[in-house]
C-alpha cells in the first residue's frame, strides 16, 4: 500500500508545538491511516495578527486507501 | 484554520512571469482562499514544443475549508 | 494545461526500482496523464517488516483537467 | 515598501518557543513594522553555561522606513 | 575593501523584473558602490493585497566605507 | 583537542523541547564534554504508538579524550 | 542516447526572460538537439555596468550526437 | 530509548540495491536493533577496480542499548 | 593532473542501475580515464514514450588529458 | 542577550585564510563582541583584478549592545 | 568491505589547512584505513579563545574492519 | 557575451589554496576569458597516494568566444 504525503501549515497563539499539533488534528480529521510528519519549517506570524501566531509547516505521511486520489 | 500547500506548474510561451500567472489563475480556478504561492523552480521546455515553453513550479498555498480533504 | 505534482512513497520487498513503480503504478491507477516522476529519498525499512521493504518517495507530475481540483 | 530581513539568535533556558520570542522581543524593542520571522536553525549550547541554553536563529523581515540604512 | 551582503525583498504589481529592481532602488538610494544582487526567492502575495503583487528576495553586494558599520 | 559529532534521535511524548533533551540526556549519560547540539529535523510518530511521539533528530558535539576512538 | 548538461550565463539589460532567451540562443547556435533548460539562479550586476545587467545561470540539456565528447 | 545514527557506505559491482544491502548486512552483524536506514548518495567507482563498483552511502539507524556509546 | 567533471543523463527502460551504466558507458566511449561517477537524481519518463523510461543524472569525474578543453 | 549575524565578503592576494581574516579584521574595527564566524563560500576572482583575488564570504555572530540596532 | 564516515572538528591557530590536518592526525591515531575526508564547513571561534582558532567540521571515510562496531 | 561554467578538481600536497590555483592554472592554459572561480567541495584523499594530496572541486567561469561549443 503507497503512502502519500501532503503539506499542512498549523497554526496557533501558544507554541510550536501546538502549530504542529494543530496541523495534525487537521489530518487526522478528514485522514484515516496517519502514519508520521515531518516538520519543514518553522515561522511566527506578527504584522497581520493581535499578538504572535507561531506556524508549523508540516509534511503528513498517510497510507492511501483503494478509492483516494 | 490550517493552510495546505500543493505544487502546480504553470505554462506560457510569453515568459516567467506569465507562467507563474498561469498557475495562480488555475489555483484560483478551484480554490477559495489563496493566500500565497512561492517559486520553485523556473524552466523552459524547448524540444517538444513549437518555440519555447517558459514553466514555473510554485507551491500553492491556500487557507482549507472545513469539508476539504 | 497546468501540471500538478504530489509526493507518494511506493514499497517492495525487492529493490529501489519496484518500489518506483509501485508508486508510478498506483498514481496511473487514478490519475490520467501521468507525464513524468522524479525520486526524492529512497530508504528501507527494518524494524516493522519481515524481511527488508525498499521505499521510494517520488514527486509524479501530472496534466490537471478541467474539473480536478 | 520593501522590507529588510536580519538575522538574530534569541536565547533561553527554556525551551525553543521562549529563545525564539526572545529573539522577537529584541527586534521589536529597536524596530517598528516587524512583520514575520522564520526560524532557520534550533541549538543547544551546553559547556559554556550552566545547564543548558536554548538557542533559536531566525530571520526577522520588518518594512524599512524612509530614513533606514 | 570588504564587502557587505544584506537581504531586501522588493514588490511590485507587475512582475519580477520590476520587484527585483525596486530592492535594486531602494539599496541604492541609501548605500553608495552597490555591486551586485542574487536573486534568493521569487513569490506573490495574494491575499492580502488588491490583485498580486510579486516580491522578490534579493541579496544586495555593496563595499564597505570607512565610517559604516 | 578534537570534537566529534555523533547524531541521536530523542523521543518523547510531550513536545519537541523533550525531546532534544532526550537526546542530550543520553549523550551526557554516556559521554564526558558534551559542548553542544545542533537540531538536524523534528518529526511526530503516529501510527506505531499510542498518542504522538514527538522525535528530535540532533548533531551532539563533544571533546575526544585520548583513548576514545 | 544520452542527454548532456551544460551551464550558461546568459545577460540582458532588459530582464530575467531576455538573459535566459540569451542563453538559450547560444547553446543553439553551437548544439543542435537542445531540449530543455533549467534556471539554476538570477543575479543582477551593478558596478561593472552601464545601468543594470540581468544575469541567469541555466543549465541546458541537449542529446548527445555520436561524435560529440 | 534513544535512536542514533551512522553513515556507512555499502558496496557491489551488482547494482545499487546490493550496495545498499551490503551496508545494512554489515550494521546487522554488529548491531542488533536496527530500525531503517536512509539512501544520502549513490555513485560508482571506475578507476581503482576492475570492471565498476556501485557503492551507496547510507544512514543506518539503530536503537541504542543501555551500555552502548 | 586536474580532473574535470561533466554531466550526463542515462537512459534505460529496465532501471536505474541499467540507466546509470548507460550514462557511463557513454563517458567512456569518448573519453579516457573516466574515474568515478555521482549519482545526481533519478527519474522516469512516462508520457513521452512507450512505457517507462528510468533516467539517471550522474557527474563523470575523468583526468584531463594535456590537449583536452 | 541576542546575538546577530551580519554577512561580510573578505578579500585578499594571498589565499583564503587571509581573506577570511581580513573579514574578521573589518568586523572586530567596527564592532565590540563579535563571537565567531562561519565560512558560506569560497571564490576567486580573476578578471577585473591584477594576478588572483581571494574571496571569502563569512557570517560574523557578535552580542548585541542594547543601543544597536 | 564497507567504510563507514564519522565526523571530526579539527582546530588549529594558523588556518584552514592546519585546522583539517589536525581532524586527519587524530583520526590517523585511533583508526587504521583512512582513506579520504570531506570538509563540511570552516568557522573560526574568537571569543572563547585569545587570538583566533579556526576549525574544520570533517567526514572522515575509512574501511571497517571485522571486529569493530 | 555569455559565461560558460566548466567544474574541476585541482590537487596539492601543500594545502586549499594551492589546490585551488591548480585548477584555476589548468583552466588558464586551454582557455582565454577565465572571469571567476567558485569553490564547490574541499577534500583530502588519503588511501591511494603518498601523505595527503588537498583536493579542490571548483566551477571556473570563463567567457565563450564565437567559434566555442
Amino acid at each position: 500500500m503507497v503512502f502519500k504525503k501532503i503539506t499542512l501549515i498549523g497554526r496557533s497563539t501558544e507554541g510550536f508545538d501546538a502549530a504542529t499539533d494543530d496541523a495534525i488534528d487537521r489530518a487526522e480529521a478528514t485522514l484515516n491511516n496517519v502514519h508520521w510528519i515531518e516538520v519543514k519549517e518553522f515561522g511566527v506570524e506578527v504584522a497581520s495578527v493581535e499578538g504572535r501566531e507561531y506556524q508549523a509547516e508540516v509534511e503528513v505521511a498517510f497510507q492511501l486507501e483503494n478509492s483516494q486520489e
